[in-house]
């Protein structure tokens, strides 16, 4: 088994943690978060000149956390105004936040313009048109390229395949041509975007991708004279979801997704920035969750247990059917199979057939790990639960 | 085709709100609404003389119709303490309000308490020992009951069948030994309550249920002498999803449910009330949804149109693969088939194939029909959309 690299709480500060401010509690470790930031950076800086490292806030939008990875000097990523805003309530200056979304409104974009965003990646020719009719002429902006490549993860986050909603296809020159649109219009583009997925384990998943978008830069370079000075790969680089999974080497997947985009940049004399935009990767393995049981069940061999939160603090395993490592705080063996189930008005299923002490009962406090990352930021208000 | 029963906009009105107000925009319609609670009531009064009529709020707890609900008399179902504070800030007497939910806190219970809730609907024992010990003797309780029942619906939302979290065994003679327990310890045990599951077609599939209700309360009269003075049948009558369903006819489905359920208390001469808490049914087709569409992209055949709005404000696609109707407000023929998108940072499909006008594009109206429920009380601020 490979060494932990996730953040737990000891039991004692797990059971005191609850008590002091009540549950559903999430706890996220500063200094997790700073180290794997760090990893990030230190990975980037050795791969090429001018590298960018963007945290996704979708992942996780808390100011303090907003805080410490701008203060680590990752820049913001923003899916629309609301995030944007969290990153000015930060005091993070707009100039470092990228403006994200497939369908972003006149109020994304107006919004974005008026605090001076550090870049709009266009999705869309009818965004692209919104700018170019405000005349939106200095805000750098880079285009999110479709490059119809499929990924093998679940299909509610595989993003860059053919039909995805997605960006600009390759396909029939079409992203050539919003190329062109930006050049006659004069608007400031500065280069491409792609991400194709979430939760991706392998590099090469990335590659064809990410060769997709460097020959595309190339030929926009060449054919479109193009001055080719910002390159995004994306993120969706996976996280240790399970004890069982091994852990990701970030330093190895940054090195074989960039060596091949690197070689054929320096080739071809392209000294653009290559930037990357985590956010599940960042910061999920830093967080963990916890609960009070409620209640116990045994209807025959099936052993249930009822805790105080549910779908509506992690949406993760109704949404797409994610599993979570269970921790509890009693110190006895983990023998016996439970169900365990959020409060919620319906079948609310959160962790089935986790491995607890067979004396587990209400009154105890359990930890989740690995749910510092569309948790907080997926939460509802279902059930008016707080 | 069946005559339409479900509320929608003319096409300027909801151009004309949507405008207004800004999208995604929720809007009710109060006529639809009351006329709804009407039909409840005018079917319950036929069937048997004294009949309660709850509204569960958990399907839509917006304050304006929590008054609505009671103003037309429903008592308020709440699961948890935010539900039955929110119906205390719509000034509802907490006397006509039932504490609901299967993983109760002592947060809920204490409020409950405090309040002087009408009814707590005890889920389990753990739950049964904590009113025992708070010495809770004078409020009025019903034991959820398991009948160990199943139903033909999505499984996350079916929660009568053996191994559901919700309720007291039948199994084992548990649910007696809980009525024992209540009565040895001087608690107000009024009677019981079951449910089943939701989106219900067929007063048949909770018939079973509804039997198995009844003869346990007769055994518990005379194996226990327990006054039953209250039989909650549950709720989860289906609504006119799609166009093609046919509507749901509640005087039909509360004739076919309470008349064997009449018979059999009339024959032991038990006069409890009886008690449905419909939640979607009264108030999912009184509820239509508005978004403006933000770009269009033609991959090919495949046409895409993405909204303002998405799995934050209508979480069903995404949780339980629902399908909803989609009204253009552009007048020409439907006969292009698009799938629509949300403005998520992932897939967001929310309505797959979707049959509008040929030219749909960025800056149309949409309407969606049928999101009375389900939706303003699942709404996330994931993306921290407004």
């Amino acid at each position: 088994m490979h060494p932990e690299t996730r953040f737990r709480l000891p039991a004692a500060d797990a059971i005191s943690l609850a008590r002091t401010f009540g549950t559903p509690l999430y706890v996220l470790d500063e200094a997790t978060l700073r180290d794997r930031i760090r990893t990030y950076q230190a990975a980037l800086n050795e791969l090429w000149p001018a590298t960018s490292l963007t945290y996704a806030s979708k992942a996780n939008g808390t100011l303090a956390l907003l805080q410490v990875a701008a203060h680590e000097g990752c820049g913001i990523d923003c899916a629309g105004a609301g995030e944007l805003l969290a990153a000015s309530r930060a005091a993070i200056p707009p100039s470092r936040c990228h403006l994200h979304g497939n369908a972003k409104s006149p109020v994304d974009l107006e919004l974005a313009l008026e605090l001076g965003v550090g870049m709009i990646v266009v999705d869309s020719t009818d965004e692209l048109e919104w700018l170019i009719q405000k005349g939106a002429r200095t805000v750098p902006i880079a285009l999110r390229i479709n490059p119809g490549v499929g990924t093998s993860t679940h299909q509610k986050i595989s993003t860059g395949h053919l039909k995805s909603k997605f960006g600009i296809p390759l396909l029939d020159g079409r992203a050539e041509k919003a190329v062109q649109r930006c050049q006659e219009a004069g608007l400031n583009l500065v280069g491409f975007h792609i991400h194709l997925g979430s939760q991706l384990r392998e590099a090469e998943q990335l590659e064809l991708g990410a060769s997709a978008l460097v020959e595309f830069a190339i030929e926009m370079m060449q054919r479109q004279s193009l001055d080719v000075r910002y390159l995004n790969l994306g993120g969706g680089i996976a996280v240790r979801q399970l004890q069982s999974d091994p852990p990701v080497r970030v330093g190895q997947f940054l090195k074989a997704l960039f060596r091949p985009v690197a070689a054929r940049l320096l080739q071809e004399g392209v000294m653009a920035t290559l930037a990357i935009e985590p956010g599940r990767s960042v910061v999920a393995e830093a967080g963990v969750t916890l609960y009070h049981v409620m209640a116990r069940k045994d209807i025959g061999d099936y052993k249930l247990l009822a805790v105080d939160g549910g779908m509506s603090d992690n949406p993760s395993p109704a949404l797409y059917d994610r599993n979570f490592d269970v921790v509890p705080t009693r110190e006895d063996e983990c023998d016996t199979a439970f169900s365990i189930y959020g409060a919620h008005c319906e079948s609310d299923l959160l962790f089935p057939n986790t491995m607890l002490p067979a004396d587990s009962q209400a009154g105890d406090t359990l930890q989740v790990l690995c749910t510092g990352a569309y948790n907080s930021s997926m939460a509802s208000n279902y059930n008016r639960f707080r």
